[in-house]
């Protein structure tokens, strides 16, 4: 990896969320950067640490104003980058992952600019972690499939043994846990849900196939937030240390929603 | 997240391979580390950077030595951080990705050793990218399964628009392919494999269900590799310019395999 060359862009993920699980990598370009283009989901604790004269480009919703749609985030890439700058858009999790970053990196190459794709740590393998869970376990799991929503979700493999990671999962999670059930995972198959990964609001909620639907709703849970189907979510830390606010739940003794 | 504590572990991701694909909280808890246990596969390059009093456990596999076993690597960790030391476990990828971090994770805890686990940035996504393939993209693929060898190999969701990623999936490439072409995707869904990832050995292979395992053997394919399966490998850079070593071939004019 060289350095960042003015009128090229880096699209860098910044991961799940804490601004300390970026990427040496995608911190360094972070810190060169002239321009930074970042949305809602990028880890913004991140700008803080800019120097004064970047200029911060937010293309996420805010309240009472619309996001800038993606062809003109696009444009904005290249724009920046074809006066020399040196461009960063900073993205959560990975660019690769739900995060359009395909689309973008094709837009700058068919424009004729340089551009470095910076692989981040996705909120779908790191989010279940915070709460112990591993979405592969020797003798429990041996594979996962990672969905937005509830597309595919009729054709997912295999019985509990094979984790499925749902993004965006929260609402339709009654009838996407029931579709799940149908198959060879039953109702009794574990089911976890992690709010607001690295946030404040992290919280864990965990369940059954059976259950899910009914514990979010008399909980509340919101999104953003990260579903976890299979038996992997046995392995989840019993004293769930890392989410304080979480209910100190077991799968055997859990207690009632609240 | 907070300090590092004597007497404590910490499991981390090192990413793919390139140095700088390790997280800056991995970084950080590396340079605090008084004991390292690595193995072949964590990136090693970043030992050279730990202080000379640091001391390094290598229980990976080297010529003509035996891997120390999963039950004593466990120990290790426990018995090191008994001692008041500040265990970091290096792991190539994601720990909770084919790392058996879960393992260890639960030892630790079962033997009351408080543990962190750092995620990592997974070759599973990563080594795609350096292809320019995203494991998702709008319109083209909205699901990827990740999978150790053939593994559930038989039960994967979808067509070529659902990415099957297999990790360590060089051997018995003809099988799988044969298995997952019988599937909807059928001979013609495109296939890359890169090697080597971002090591010097980085080479990219592209051709489809119906001749991925004759290209493979052709040009003497060998692991570490990511396979990727689906429409998105038709995304690939077909300047491929960070894989220097690749034929720079497109899916619609390809290079004989020499």
């Amino acid at each position: 990896m060289n350095g960042f060359a003015p009128g090229s862009v880096a699209l860098v993920g910044g991961g799940p969320g804490h601004p300390d699980l970026i990427t040496v990598r995608g911190r360094q370009l972070l810190l060169a950067a002239d321009v930074v283009i970042v949305d809602r989901l990028g880890p913004r604790a991140l700008l803080d640490d800019l120097a004064p004269d970047v200029e911060i480009i937010d293309v996420g919703k805010q309240p009472h104003h619309h996001p800038v749609p993606q062809w003109r985030i696009n444009e904005l890439l290249v724009e920046h980058a074809r006066v020399g700058k040196r461009v960063v858009r900073l993205k959560g999790g990975d660019p690769f992952v739900f995060g359009r970053g395909g689309e973008e990196a094709e837009f700058c190459r068919a424009a004729g600019v340089p551009v470095e794709v910076v692989p981040g740590v996705t909120s779908a393998i790191a989010v279940p972690s915070i709460a112990g869970i591993p979405v592969t376990h020797r003798g429990v799991a041996a594979g996962f499939t990672v969905l937005s929503a509830h597309t595919d979700i009729d054709q997912v493999p295999g019985g509990p043994e094979h984790t499925v990671i749902l993004l965006m999962g929260v609402s339709g999670l009654a009838a996407t846990a029931a579709t799940l059930a149908a198959g060879r995972r039953g109702t009794d198959c574990p089911v976890a849900i992690v709010e607001d990964g690295y946030g404040d609001g992290q919280r864990v909620t965990i369940g059954t196939l059976g259950t899910i639907a009914a514990d979010a709703a008399a909980r509340g849970v919101r999104s953003p937030a990260v579903v976890v189907v299979g038996d992997v979510v046995r392995l989840a830390d019993p004293e769930l240390e890392h989410a304080p606010l979480a209910s100190h739940s077991t799968l055997s003794n859990r207690e009632a929603p609240q």
